[in-house]
């Protein structure tokens, strides 16, 4: 299995995802804001990766911030981490740990304050794995054998610690032998799906095949999709999803046709404060990523471009929500909640 | 106005619609054979402009047929064109058309019969810019004022003789001094919205916004998009709509977010033979026009691809079909028969 992310001796090590399938290259962030800026340039993406990252970041800064002002460094380490994307929850979810964590040790020797938010960042990512077994234990039941599972973006082993959401759920069902395959939607503009689902899958041996986003719809039409599984980048209390853009198309394909509509996210991906999904901040990304593939121009130059990087797909037509302590169905508000009170 | 096809001297000239935008290179086709190759390749696509392909292509091979054996040689000829795409009935109602021609002319001197074929050839191709434009009368005024108009694929002045279809409809709505804007799906695999649809407008200096096909639904749900305007394959009798691949998601898109979707197409596109839309031969095509953007590779090496070129909207997610002799709407087997007819 890949390595998504670790904390190393030489500083955090990430698979590049901005070069998968072509080159397997392994970049070390040796400072926070090289962190910040692998983040940013998505050569780490996935929600509960970014969240991984985000912790191992501020960890990271603060082995080599001032001994003299540990608080001061403390909140621009997180501040400029905060400040990298905005629609996962993930990140937040995960600096405020450290910050949580932190505010227990203020006061104590600087090498005890280091090594314990190093042993968090480490556990954090343990953590996640953990996490992504559990989801594939409670989702493996719910897809159908025999069929073939759709899916949108990447929520592999490389949008997480490892194992993956969406895609743990595939392998759990995999590994309960059940016989499925899986259709994986090329996801532009950044290629998720054709770049690395396909390629994590194909690695360990799950029949996939490879179709673009457009195509969706018509294998729901033909009856040969058995359900939909995605990730999830952020939850609001009433089960509405911002995921990668595209997935509210699947989710109302899915919903036309009588397949079920999953998705697979950690407790860590609701965020209950937000009454409902249209509150969500979705990030608008360069145009670069749409009129540009690996370098190559695929539209005229000047051209306009809109591309926000998710979007929100209202808890309708999402058919459960499966997460590491249970599968939550609708009313999501009361399901949702009784899980994050857990 | 760039020329899509023209009848010269020296052959059928065409603009190499594989190679725009980076690149604006004309093909001379000097045989029937060229002309074949010419439409698998996708040098020439869009159904109107296929159909127009294929008329000159039966009346260049006709000028060069051995004129001891006039019956077989362009028996031959329709055949080997007719087997180049299986979907755009544009295609089959051209061929028949030239066929219909020669059955009157059997027993003439062979220059009258080359001189007639090629005649023909050039009036189906001046016939098509004139139903374009009575079809963007017919159109334009369904077209909402101070809204933006969805389209997906091209089925511009590029897939037809000039002017274009559905952006026949969006150039007479602006013709007609309504203030609108353009969104045009990236249409993966052949990216024709990206390459063609943003050419062709930016050229007319219509302002045009580039998305990735899985954005629709965003701007759909956000209410920006006053109306869908989409091009045909092939309509059945029944009103379903074969189109490029991702046009049935786009509609269902529509239905759901209240948006009307139009189809704007020639009589020609009606095939009134098959009862339903499912009836439809959908072209599957090369995996490396997934798999690989201008020979660069975006998925890992040996991967299963599924191609299919088009898709099939039912009709009950059509809001009404343009054509050059008026504008149907449900029940479709009426109202298309009825024009069918005139």
């Amino acid at each position: 299995m890949v390595e998504t992310i670790q904390w190393t001796p030489d500083g955090v090590v990430m698979i590049d995802q901005t070069k998968l399938p072509r080159q397997v290259v392994y970049v070390t962030c040796k400072s926070y804001e090289e962190v910040a800026s692998a983040i940013v340039d998505m050569i780490v993406r996935g929600a509960p990766a970014i969240g991984v990252a985000a912790a191992m970041g501020v960890a990271l800064g603060m082995q080599q911030a001032d001994a003299s002002r540990l608080d001061q460094e403390m909140e621009r380490i997180c501040a400029r981490l905060a400040g990298t994307r905005p629609t996962a929850v993930n990140l937040f979810w995960a600096i405020d740990r450290m910050k949580r964590l932190y505010a227990t040790l203020r006061g104590k020797p600087v090498e005890e304050i280091r090594a314990a938010l190093a042993a968090e960042a480490r556990l954090v990512k343990e953590e996640d794995i953990e996490i992504n077994r559990a989801m594939g234990r409670h989702g493996a039941p719910l897809v159908p054998e025999g069929k073939t599972v759709l899916t949108h973006c990447n929520a592999g082993a490389l949008a997480t610690a490892g194992y993956g959401t969406a895609l743990g759920v595939i392998r759990a069902a995999i590994e309960a032998g059940k016989k499925i395959d899986v259709f994986a939607d090329e996801t532009r503009p950044f290629l998720q799906g054709a770049r690395l689902t396909a390629w994590e899958l194909q690695q360990d041996g799950i029949p996939t095949t490879l179709i673009t986003d457009n195509m969706a719809g018509y294998f729901m039409r033909q009856g040969r999709i058995g359900c939909v599984v995605v990730g999830a980048d952020r939850i609001a209390a009433n089960g509405d999803v911002a995921n990668k853009v595209g997935t509210y198309s699947v989710a109302v394909l899915a919903k036309e046709n009588g397949v079920p509509f999953y998705v697979a996210a950690p407790v860590s991906t609701l965020d209950l404060t937000l009454a409902h999904g249209d509150m969500i901040p979705i990030e608008q990304r360069a145009s670069k990523e749409v009129t540009e593939v690996f370098g190559v121009p695929v539209a005229p130059e000047g051209i306009g471009v809109q591309n926000p990087a998710f979007d929100v797909t209202p808890s309708r037509y999402v058919t459960a929500i499966i997460t590491e302590r249970g599968v939550a169905r609708a009313p999501f508000e009361e399901s949702l909640r009784a899980l994050a009170e857990q």
